[in-house]
């Protein structure tokens, strides 16, 4: 049996569909139990009528909520019976519950994740590991994509190698070609920083090391796993979103500028509501904080239940693979390598 | 008379593309006057059988060609008879000239323009600017985009003060919003650079300083001017290029897979030609490297005539408002203020 905790508040569309993506997740997976913090009645009130596995859902009252513009150390600390903070204890203090998925501010689950659950044994430090889809119609991961800006190679292999692992125990994909962010293909390109990171991931075990990887090819397909500082991946996950959006808002506002473009478009109606469905985050699952002692999945703040769901089933695979242990077992074989 | 040096070699559509778009900037400006670089040979097969006042253009032969793929340092060294090092020495020897424009290597370009041309005195380090067409119809810059990987707070003040001149003398924007690239909006966000660089910021004296900006809206016409290290910078840009054309790519493949979509495609041919327009970095110009003591543009290697041309008037714009003295004013002024 996987058992996580799922924080039912901080989303857009909290708690109804934090609430009813457990619910999905539940349905699709016989062995997998959620404990759901937060408001009770409010929770109670969206399971009313619903038919309800009560042996692998319970409910842990936790009446405040941090909002994402709360500074995140002043919060964790202020708000203990917030349905993020109770969740985050409940996994550290709970031996069989195996982790928590949130839609909730990233600042205050950061804090949390760090200074409450902890790292596992040799991490030195927690990185994101958001998604994205590829034109080849696969997955990409960026690692890290904003926990850590200020980093160093030591940091940067140990993103490397656990973005692989997750990416084979979440994701099925075998040997994850990993590239390393920069703004040329060639060995000697780039900053200090990747100057010298790029002759150790060469060496490096445990990962199948490709070389540099310009922005543009992102989305090209070419790799499964880019490693980077988090600002810089903050500044490649936003901006290729951001300029995706952009281009589908401006080509929604031409196709209404002329009846012609709207024809066109009427039978173009279903190639387009995919490329909308092919686009949107919500669809790839959440960002995973990896390197913490338990498993943490952030899912997007506007996730529907779909999106939820999603996060649930994500955090199902990573433990039903045993992620955190292999993780512990990757990190220390590479500091017996460098002894 | 604004007078340049345009490289005829080193882009994708050379030396026709580079001719042609000197032909019809001259065809336009009056009081231009160009000297061609490159295989004398070839570049007057191009100018056969068509109308040119040779008052305003000469050609000044240099049989070799600095590829992309050549180690910028060592070929600069190496090929003084390459039209690019051939320009540079023109500029650099002739009072008269004011600038050069070239579609050719940006490496090559960015160490012959740095260690031949000079920097204006008090400019630590020339910058690129390449600029980007915002959904709003208007234009965003940034700078730098990679000349300069590893920088400082100092550098993002100049990089700020020349970008805001650029825009102003080159494209008539008065009082451009000035951006810093983060991973947040607030002031606290972001590594140690963006820390100590957002209060110097808020007190520079020549720029309109609007905050920080997050990647993702790059594209919204909120911004004139983003500055940032150029490893960011070239993350920044490259990504959103690199997610616009994958997404055209991918709209178009999903068209021609059914024959319904491609009927509606029809029907919206002209919109997309004008999407595809609209996205076509060889529309806007040149990057701009600021801070040289003569002027200095790079087109994109795959520049048809009209970019070349477009080019070419960037430079003309910049020398008839006088953005060299300009620049120099302003970082002398700068490092007045300091004292």
């Amino acid at each position: 049996m996987v058992r996580l905790v799922l924080d039912c508040f901080g989303g857009d569309h909290s708690p109804e569909a934090n609430v009813n993506g457990a619910l999905l997740a539940l349905a699709e997976t016989p062995d997998l139990s959620l404990v759901l913090t937060g408001d009770a009645e409010r929770i109670e009130a969206v399971l009313k009528d619903k038919p309800v596995d009560r042996k692998r859902l319970t409910v842990v009252h936790a009446p405040d909520v941090i909002g994402c513009d709360e500074t995140p150390t002043v919060a964790i600390k202020q708000k203990p019976d917030s349905s993020l903070m109770k969740a985050v204890e409940l996994v550290r203090t709970d031996e069989t519950l195996h982790g928590l998925v949130t839609v909730g501010s990233t600042g205050a689950l950061v804090a949390a994740a760090t200074l409450r659950i902890g790292r596992i044994h040799g991490v030195k430090r927690p990185a994101f590991c958001p998604l994205l889809p590829t034109m080849a119609g696969g997955i990409v991961g960026v690692c890290d994509s904003g926990a850590n800006v200020d980093v160093n190679v030591k940091l940067l292999t140990q993103f490397a190698l656990m973005g692989s692992l997750y990416l084979e125990c979440a994701y099925g994909i075998e040997r994850p070609r990993v590239a390393l962010l920069n703004i040329g293909a060639e060995a000697e390109k780039g900053d200090e920083l990747r100057k010298e990171a790029y002759p150790v991931f060469e060496t490096l075990k445990g990962i199948h090391f490709v070389g540099n990887m310009e922005s543009r090819d992102l989305l090209s397909g070419k790799y499964d796993l880019v490693v980077c500082d988090g600002f810089s991946g903050n500044v490649l996950i936003k901006s290729t979103e951001g300029a995706c959006l952009e281009m589908l808002k401006k080509l929604k506002r031409d196709i209404y500028s002329r009846t012609l473009y709207k024809i066109g478009a009427l039978l173009m109606k279903r190639m387009f509501d995919e490329e909308k469905k092919f686009m949107d985050y919500r669809s790839y699952g959440g960002s995973v904080l990896l390197g913490c002692k338990k498993l943490v999945v952030k899912g997007h703040g506007s996730s529907n239940a779909d999106a939820v769901k999603a996060c649930i089933l994500q955090a199902y695979r990573m433990q039903d693979a045993n992620l955190t242990e292999k993780i512990q077992s990757a990190i220390a074989s590479a500091a017996e390598a460098e002894k």
